[in-house]
């Protein structure tokens, strides 16, 4: 028995609710949204080891856990991407339904996408975050070489080039990233979250 | 601060046995497979409901949560019935890397998809359970009235009817279900997984 305060009713299946509480946490979705070189994934990644040491359980999904497996069978297409983000949506929904506090990192660049992700995660449990750094400063860093191929034409529709990024009307929250340490974009962040996914008793 | 037993090196990435550590558990797929009306999902929640108990973080999976959702936009073909089992692997893979113990109720009638299924979740990560329940128990029972659709060739390639179902050579563990209560296939089930799921520390 490694917990003894664990109240359940054994007469219906178990909810949200129940691991919710089982993880002392309450679940749901920062998604994550930039241009590429943003810092999305660095920023996640430092905030899921400052909520781990807390013992908060997440889950970051990006690119690579994700266009590796669930939609390795994906292209880039319009219709791909949509499906991509599609099915992210699906799996953010049944990670929230687990109670995990999942940390979402992909450009999804337009209002269109990012909505069709809401609808299916539900409004309340996705809070959009931007994270606002300038296109200069990301093609600048070009941390894996795709803005140069974008700008040779070797890379058609990238975002940022010859692809619109739409940014949000009103994110839940916004990073801008340019005057600001990977440490501190982490701990402003951190601040932010902290109070939505605390449990209140 | 809800922990303090945590030690996390702050210079890598969160690794699965980080998040296992977490949760006090050590994560792992059980592939429950076996004919429609066999028991899976009933049985599958019964084994939730008590570990929630014991404080272990679980996940049922099933076409209730799949079907509905992620693979929403797949048919009953046999392109579209292998990137069903495909998908749940991907989304199994993601959860057993998250830390939580999947309980995966999908008819999954061949041994190649079951294989399929193994090579992306990992071999030491997939505990196949045969839940063997005679035809004729299955048949009789009919919750869901499509053995009578089946029957009456309205439901065309149903397993057990006119597909066939191949058992497991060599399952973890097997469940006879027909001469147990549910309740005794839930203990039966528990006493097996209990000793993989413990963290050995």
């Amino acid at each position: 028995m490694k917990a003894t305060n664990i109240h359940t009713t054994f007469d219906r299946l178990l909810k949200r609710a129940d691991k919710e509480a089982l993880l002392n946490q309450k679940s749901c979705c920062l998604w994550m949204t930039g241009l590429s070189g943003s810092g999305k994934t660095t920023i996640a990644q430092g905030l899921e080891k400052k909520l781990h040491v807390d013992g908060y359980l997440t889950q970051v999904l990006d690119g690579d856990n994700i266009r590796s497996g669930i939609n390795n069978n994906l292209g880039f297409s319009l219709a791909d991407r949509e499906e991509n983000i599609r099915r992210i949506a699906e799996v953010t929904k049944l990670y929230v339904n687990s109670g995990l506090i999942t940390i979402n990192c992909f450009v999804s660049p337009t209002i269109d996408i990012r909505n069709m992700a809401k609808e299916i995660i539900g409004e309340a449990d996705m809070l959009e975050v931007f994270v606002n750094t300038p296109l200069e400063v990301c093609e600048a860093r070009d941390v894996k070489g795709l803005y140069k191929k974008a700008r040779a034409g070797e890379i058609k529709n990238f975002t940022g080039i010859d692809s619109p990024f739409e940014a949000p009307v009103s994110p839940a929250f916004e990073l801008k990233t340019d005057n600001q340490t990977v440490e501190e974009s982490v701990q402003t962040l951190y601040d932010f979250v902290i109070s939505k996914i605390k449990l209140n008793k």
